[in-house]
């Protein structure tokens, strides 16, 4: 890999960048975004260059496409026949079947892996980027690519490669599934104005993704919707389960299970 | 107030006394628990010294019942004509209806205000005892009494009064609620063996109330099950009805509302 476009250079595209350079990637860094973006990016040393989409994609041997979901599912369509034989295409949307389905269809000579690092932070923008922002946290891919799978090794990621179907649904269950359940517990909560008097740790822990913005999440439910209605089921049928056997010494069984759970959650990530 | 009997010398009754004496409290601190208890909570300091319940009882201008709830329903009935007159006796269970309705029955001639200090910590035993525990959070009172409002005040909580259903409505939705959400988010994903592999801080704040013992829920759930089952309706309810809005325009405006209770929660707790 000689040379890298980076397509949408804000929180996650700029810490790849800064990530690669870390890793001792010496080749061209192209940013693809918006003037003021792309400016911004350059003044703080996270790319060499900028270019427009489709001079970035001629010149690329790695394009990263870092946007919002359905910016990503526009852009590989704009890619189509532009991207050369022999360039990677890789992306960082949450969800993955849909953009995998679209990579199917429109890009003709290169090759197109998807990805997803399981990292952020609670502020975006390149100002934000950090070339540490990927260490220890997973990094899927859908497929094996020995190229990308040096450089995500190589900025400290733990690689995980997965099926786009399995992707959507575990990340539904482990991230979508949480976000939906601290929207609702905020909304039900705010339903009671004396409810913020009594409120400990516990309803704090539990908002506190309530406070992110829909603007993410609005793809993520537009490209994940089976997957989450699964989630959603499970879960519901649990609550259900637990309503019923809330006085019985069941109980106790279902709280060490879920102990054992949230233990084995904390050793992995 | 000359003389306290402290009830149970674990890390809340250990707290409170800790917390009056650095309030000022120049009077005797008598601890109510078993000996290996007790003992150390002289060594400690926390207490001047220990009685049985019934001595303890018949000194005491409080009685600060700090014991697991069942403990505090047992209690009530064997302090019932042993308490003197003039008496106050208060406790910091986590439910109130119950404990309340037992103390009208049991406690004939001192006067009880049932009491819920929102405060606590992962570990527990009077080693854990700190006089700052209660500062700056919410304290419940079921009815006002100025002697042990005067000393709350002193203690630096914020001093919260609440009719017994009322405060049992409200902690099932701020806090037993978020419990079980946790402990059955935990068990769906467990279920899926394969989910830790792609978990995040999503995950992880979402499934550490999981971890909590169950020996502390399990009179919980006996003693504030018509609540909890309505604040699971509620939940259940929500979920439903986001569930169905999904890929709505609608859910705008639900995060707009979950972020605006979320902060108001960050405000006052």
């Amino acid at each position: 890999v000689k040379t890298v476009a980076i397509v949408g250079v804000g929180l996650i595209g700029g810490s790849f960048a800064l990530a690669l350079r870390k890793a001792g990637f010496d080749g061209q860094i192209i940013g693809v975004s918006s003037p003021p973006t792309v400016e911004r990016a350059q003044s703080l040393g996270v790319i060499d260059a900028a270019a427009p989409l489709q001079d970035a994609a001629a010149r690329a041997d790695l394009i990263y496409l870092a946007q919002p979901i359905q910016q990503i599912l526009e852009t590989l369509g704009l890619l189509g026949t532009r991207a050369r034989k022999g360039t990677v295409i890789t992306d960082a949307g949450s969800t993955k079947t849909l953009i995998c389905e679209r990579a199917a269809d429109a890009i003709r000579h290169a090759k197109f892996v998807g990805g997803h690092p399981m990292a952020g932070k609670e502020s975006r923008g390149v100002e934000e980027a950090e070339a540490d922002l990927f260490r220890g946290r997973p990094y899927v891919l859908t497929a094996r690519e020995p190229h990308l799978e040096k450089w995500i090794e190589a900025i400290g990621a733990r690689l995980v490669i997965l099926d786009p179907v399995e992707h959507d649904k575990l990340v539904a269950l482990v991230s979508h599934l949480p976000q939906l359940l601290s929207t609702a517990l905020a909304v039900v909560i705010g339903d009671h104005s004396a409810a913020s008097q009594v409120a400990g740790p516990a309803a704090s822990d539990l908002t506190r993704l309530a406070l992110s913005p829909y603007e993410i999440w609005r793809d993520i439910f537009a490209t994940n919707g089976l997957s989450i209605d699964a989630a959603f089921a499970a879960f519901i049928a649990k609550l259900e389960s637990l309503r019923l056997q809330l006085r019985s010494p069941e109980m106790e069984r279902v709280f060490d299970k879920a102990a054992t759970s949230a233990r084995a959650l904390r050793k992995t990530s």
